[in-house]
């Protein structure tokens, strides 16, 4: 027996009809697909015939300021729609986001907690904290917090979370019939948490998920981010445009674990990367100018606007980016405010070219090439310190995910990098996670 | 063609292993169900087998203060269970229960929608205000709200929902590619909601539900409950233990309905129902005697003191209940306070009688018999006032389920009282209640 090499860890990103701004204007997709359970439950079949680690599904909690020139988010509720995914599936993770900045963390622990336990064992919780005005507006609040406030808030959030998983220490539940004792209630925990931001009583309403916790995963890289990540995170989707760039960030999150008491490989760090494949460079050099030609610009305009926090429209689109806000100015997305400012800069882009360049992946990295290209560019930044995996962005869903099936996963097969077949059942089976230890036990 | 007859509706209400409080202690049940995503799944099945309107699935949002003793919830929660659920079904409706007392509307409005989405159409929301300290202690709160406080907020939630489910006209996606609109813009409306408990902006993130609201069904028999119910309910799941209490209760909830502008038939009343099934009266009720003496004394106690509001431990169990406060005085729960109170008049119970009483339902009708006996008491109710249906609430499961569907079902059928095929796919077809008209159309 060969010793087992190193291998990738894939996640198929869930976005609508694919992550091209203008996916649902190309021929190839089907816009009705964003309100059919169908569609999403035939995706993760495929991504799990595929052997996947996971599919990952995000979130925002308002409209999309930009819905009259296409969608944003799905058409679901996130942890609605992965059940009904599990429920048709039985290897392949399932990754929903939730915010911390909203709502109320025993709502929130329970909701994964019985995901993980409808998909026995495969949730997975994208932890994100919301710099949306309008999500804000949907909540009571007239504006969003403030970015550090938000990862104060985070941080205790998370810690009530795993205080009220681990609430129910693994041998509560007896149900010892002949007794008539159905648990040990010396096992199950109240956790009289007090904190700046939240009381809660617990213990949770039912037994530890399968996993323990569902895996953790985030998705900020800022400075605060990459904090809360290093201390939290088990498994990192950032935006990273250049190997060098993809590896200072892997070596600086992995370097701040031990400070957390933790080692490098309890963390799987996944950039996103939109292939655009062709069968010749050229193809899918033309694929991307092809796909390029749906776009309305004022659609990229007003997210641009937005992250850059500042009004791009009396701007001419072929000329350069205007004078920016100081980084300190910005409240919300800081890491893609840099990613974006950097992609302009390196580029020379004029706004036009900005937006081409960021409609496929909205920051993440967008290679258009051959399936020995595109493998050969994952190889690289796999194995020279760049990453652990990748989150995947089809342009057009379904299809740019069949290609990628058909024709980079057996090159990557054949060498070596990616599983054929499942090792486990769980999705920390998929990212060699170890399963959490129980704060409360021993202490019952 | 015979024109048709006024049908029963059944809903197959989900409550761990069985409704009998002990259950769990019966050889015939599994404890280890309680987890598993799979045993809820083939009861839905079966529950869809046998042409029933919905399942239905309670919550509560804290741990069951007799867990030592007995489990009372599910071990999921209830969207989640009920998306994979959905996933796995066609035409059985989904009813879950959310609390309007902790929490956002905007959060639990699109839960709804979305779990509507995932089952194409049959959702159902079983809405209830919070009378529970240990929610309230996992919410942030010391104490929880009061009874009329807590219906005030409940109503503001309503209408919140209502109006985000609206906020997109059902024309509003028009996906014009060429033109390159997604959205008719002028079509998807804000609510700017601004009141006493909620301020909220919307627009909801994505289209109107299916069933354009899922169907509001609603469980409280007091006063402010029944007129909640009389203006949104169109479901009520209510406790009733004798026919003249049912024909009262059904009277005067449709006879309020008037003043909201409503028509009695835009409502089910679906009391809940315990039966006890034998092939002779005698077997049935052995078999009452026989589950009852699984019962752990301290499990009734304490769940009768909470309702009861008073410490019944230091009483003789083969004694009758001790002076009661006035009503006044109790806070959450007052229906049901009534009906124990009612019941042990009626009967003249001592503690212990009343506690064996309750076993099967809580305080929901519990009737021993043959399958004639059980199809002439649904009949009497049904045909004389007292019902549209039942919440069937079967002692052990799957094993009672499973005896109702195969010897009271049939007698029932034969009956023409109830459906063999389902004429239609939404839980809305299945109640024979309308699609809600959009308050937002015509304005856009």
């Amino acid at each position: 027996m060969t010793p087992a090499k190193r291998q990738l860890h894939l996640n198929l990103f869930i976005q609508g009809i694919g992550h091209h701004e203008a996916a649902w204007r190309h021929p190839e997709t089907n816009p009705a697909d964003m309100m059919d359970i169908g569609y999403y439950q035939g995706l993760a079949q495929k991504a799990e015939a595929a052997k996947f680690d996971a599919v990952f599904i995000a979130d925002a909690l308002a409209i999309n300021a930009n819905i009259e020139f296409g969608p944003f988010n799905n058409f679901f509720e996130p942890l609605t729609l992965l059940a009904a995914v599990a429920a048709v599936t039985t290897h392949i993770g399932v990754i929903g986001t939730a915010s911390t900045t909203y709502g109320e963390p025993y709502d929130i622990a329970r909701r994964f907690a019985s995901l993980d336990r409808v998909s026995r064992g495969r949730a997975g919780w994208n932890i994100v904290t919301s710099s949306n005005e309008r999500a804000a507006q949907n909540f009571g609040h007239d504006t969003h917090l403030q970015h550090s406030q938000r990862y104060a808030r985070a941080t205790e959030f998370l810690e009530v979370a795993m205080a009220l998983w681990d609430s129910w220490e693994e041998e509560a539940l007896i149900a010892d019939r002949k007794a008539g004792r159905f648990v040990d209630i010396g096992r199950v925990h109240a956790i009289d948490h007090q904190g700046a931001h939240f009381r809660v009583r617990g213990p949770l309403d039912f037994p530890r998920p399968p996993q323990g916790y569902p895996v953790l995963v985030q998705a900020g890289s800022s400075d605060d981010g990459r904090e809360f990540a290093a201390r939290f995170a088990e498994a990192i989707y950032t935006a990273q445009n250049t190997l060098s760039d993809a590896q200072a960030f892997y070596t600086d999150v992995k370097a701040r674990m031990a400070g957390y008491g933790r080692k490098p490989d309890q963390l799987c760090i996944l950039p996103g990367l939109a292939p655009i494949i062709g069968r010749t460079t050229a193809e899918a050099k033309e694929r991307q100018q092809e796909l390029n030609e749906y776009i309305i610009p004022q659609y990229g305009l007003h997210m641009l606007s937005r992250n850059m926090n500042i009004d791009l429209f009396s701007y001419p689109l072929d000329g350069p980016l205007p004078e920016l806000p100081p980084i300190e100015q910005i409240n919300g997305g800081k890491s893609r405010f840099q990613v974006y400012v950097e992609m302009a800069r390196r580029g020379n882009l004029t706004i036009r070219q900005l937006i081409q360049q960021i409609a496929f992946g909205r920051g993440h990295d967008t290679f258009a090439g051959t399936p020995t290209e595109i493998a050969d560019h994952i190889e690289e930044w796999f194995t020279s310190g760049g990453c652990d995996g990748f989150n995947l962005l089809a342009p057009n869903l379904p299809v740019d995910f069949d290609r990628f099936v058909e024709m980079v996963l057996p090159e990557l097969r054949r060498r070596g990098l990616f599983r054929t077949e499942y090792s486990g059942s769980t999705l920390r089976d998929h990212f060699g996670l170890p399963r959490p230890a129980n704060q409360f036990s021993g202490r019952g």
